[in-house]
């Protein structure tokens, strides 16, 4: 028989040990802070129903869609978001939750995009929302979770969340005294950092702005030195609109609560010119960007809606979301550090042959069981072939059963190493060279 | 606009929070015992080239794929386990990895089954392999996992593991004479649970055995009072043969290296008539079964086999690897004992209004940072109303911002409260009444 290529589907990939680690670890650490804030996962299908799916996300994903007719002859498709099949959950559930409802759901969605460099058919998402109240003190949290994560994911320095509310533009349009259809505002201005004031010029006065309105617009919506420079301009600006003012407002107490709660204030930007062009974004809107590669386009954001599942249920279902980009991150990380170690055991243990594997196999369960990942050497080898595993692989430490009973253990970045004659020293010295 | 009735397609389902929390509880235990003997992650994508999975699980899981054409005209599948993934990726990638090559895949696979009570066509497999050594060392600690695996998620003393070599078989074919294809014989005997003696007689006759030697074969099969006498039972029935000798003797090496390593040996019963249909297993074959409902089914199993990725590479890759049934072991809980409380955080902050939303942020701040989940009550509501959804939430401890600045904390379950004048206070009686 011939053999079969082994090889992944075009604009797919597999993750080598160290990378899928590495992911790994972070959807833990990211899962952690979810929970610590009091949201609890929620797992649906990735198939889906696809008259469920479809006019969900805009053309694009109608396109970009895995779709396809199942052996029953139904229309059927892989999810391209987490946040259609909440909505449908949602509403499919609604009598048996309790609100608010607070869900994390963390998982691989996919699109059929064209592939490039960076950008995958199957990704990951990690979505936190918690649906049912309209209060700032639920933006305010949302906020906070998502700048914990970006702490707890080891870079709380090195991200910076620009935070909007959408009440904000809707006020300044409201005094610049015309009434034009909100989304082609909101798509120019979110152009630009990438495009500049001309081409969002062009884009305000396509929109129906004159020419001084667009110009105040431009002015108002400058990212100041200071978050208080800003909200005050902004304050000034928006001047006796009331939803121009509650905006304002509520950008205020978001910054006291985070504060208040002992998060990361200090990475949140107001910027009056985040405006994430979704049309269903009706409060508060943000974007995370990570300051070392802003290239790398938005490593989070999210925003309020008030409307999650009109579709579904004739419910109002508002709520307030974010989504951690943590496949942006993922590269971002690997482009500032080394790959993290492919070993997934701290300490190895070499043992000299057959007859002395039941020893190997007891010092092993005794390490593993102070709290260490620790591997026997699964077969006998010469000795200098086990150390070139264990160094090859990445392992930290390995211990040696020596002829006389004792341990011999060598922590392998530096050689540092001891002769232990029982568990309890050979623990002790593992405290002191193999933690961390 | 009519309304799309939120529903998910017929097999599939949705798990409520509080399932969904205990499965992404098991999945955390197991990853931390999988991670704990030195094995890592792996991530495939769920699509592959259907190529790479058809013809691989038999005719039924050929008529069971989830296929379709793509866009592009290429024939794909979603994967319907994760070992035909891991040999793709092992033969694919095998310049790039480490040998012995731990690792562990956790994640849904679909298979388009005859949707009946308690399965689904979206399940999860949780499986670790550890692929290069061909070592008694190797299959002891892939036991010794499986039964961690166990201990870890709270089973330990209700799950058996049916343990056998296939060798053993082997060598008793070997002693009664006769040469036959061995795949009908473990098939035949695998029935013996479920359908008893006569009809595994009436296969094993089927399958080319005299009458006598199914008689020889069905006696030596038998699972006795101890591993002890079943293995002294074995050993003289298998006689002279070379390689039902060396299964024995794995069997008693197997037990020896797991209980030397600490674990649960006593949980282990060989068993010879355990086969496992599935001809790629050549060595050890194991079965787990959870005693109080063994009519749900293994919980668990796995095997060594000779050779993982034939098909895709000239490379000869032997190693041995366990599934665990977490689904199973899902639906055995359930049957146990209560739903697990809907509630993802320990505590919860009533306030008593918008003014004082910063300092119930800033105590749930505190109390997180201490370690617990911590909600805060995220709008402004009565105080009755927010304990009642605390409540009906399943919260362990409200705390609430008393006029005078105090902090009064209530454990809901049984009323046990205290007035706190400050945080070291109030974490002093969490400490007391609300861990764990």
């Amino acid at each position: 028989m011939s053999l079969i290529t082994p090889r992944t589907l075009k604009g797919f990939r597999d993750l080598m040990p160290a990378q899928a680690r590495r992911r790994s670890d972070l959807v833990r650490a990211l899962e952690d802070v979810f929970r610590s804030h009091g949201y609890g996962p929620l797992e649906t299908p990735a198939i889906e129903l696809a008259e469920i799916l479809t006019g969900k996300g805009g053309e694009d994903t109608d396109k970009e869609l895995f779709a396809w007719t199942d052996k029953g002859g139904r229309d059927v498709a892989l999810r391209f978001d987490l946040t259609v099949p909440l909505a449908r959950f949602v509403a499919q559930h609604q009598g048996q939750l309790i609100f608010p409802f607070r869900r994390y759901a963390m998982g691989p969605v996919w699109r059929g995009e064209r592939p490039q460099r960076g950008r995958f058919r199957e990704f990951w998402q990690c979505d936190a929302d918690i649906i049912g109240p309209i209060s700032t003190a639920a933006d305010a949290e949302i906020v906070l979770v998502l700048l914990d994560a970006y702490a707890s994911l080891g870079v709380g320095d090195e991200v910076t969340l620009r935070v909007n509310d959408r009440r904000v533009l809707n006020g300044l349009l409201e005094q610049v005294g015309v009434e034009v259809d909100i989304v082609p505002v909101l798509r120019a201005l979110d152009k630009r950092e990438k495009q500049g004031d001309a081409v969002v010029r062009e884009g305000l006065e396509a929109a129906g702005l004159a020419t001084d309105a667009a110009a105040t617009l431009l002015d108002a919506t400058v990212c100041r030195d200071s978050n208080d420079a800003t909200l005050d301009a902004l304050e000034a600006t928006v001047g006796t609109s009331e939803v121009g003012r509650a905006g304002v407002a509520a950008l205020r107490e978001v910054l006291t609560l985070v504060a208040a709660a002992g998060g990361r204030a200090d990475r949140i930007r107001i910027d009056p010119g985040i405006a994430r062009g979704l049309d269903y974004y009706t409060g508060i809107v943000f974007e995370a960007q990570y300051d070392a590669l802003p290239e790398i386009g938005s490593v989070g954001s999210g925003g309020r809606y008030d409307d999650l599942a009109g579709l579904y249920t004739k419910t109002s279902l508002p709520g307030v979301g974010c989504s951690v980009g943590i496949d942006r991150l993922i590269a971002a990380l690997e482009a500032k550090d080394e790959a993290p170690s492919a070993a997934a055991a701290q300490v190895m243990v070499a043992h000299p042959d057959q007859e002395r594997l039941g020893e190997a196999f007891a010092v092993a369960g005794a390490v593993r069981s102070a709290g260490y990942s620790v591997e026997v050497f699964p077969h006998t080898r010469k000795h200098d072939k086990q150390m070139r595993y264990a160094d090859r692989h990445g392992i930290a430490v390995a211990v040696t059963l020596d002829q006389d009973g004792h341990f011999f253990a060598k922590r392998l970045a530096d050689g540092a190493s001891t002769k232990a004659a029982d568990i309890q020293t050979l623990l002790g010295w593992l405290e002191a060279h193999a933690r961390g």
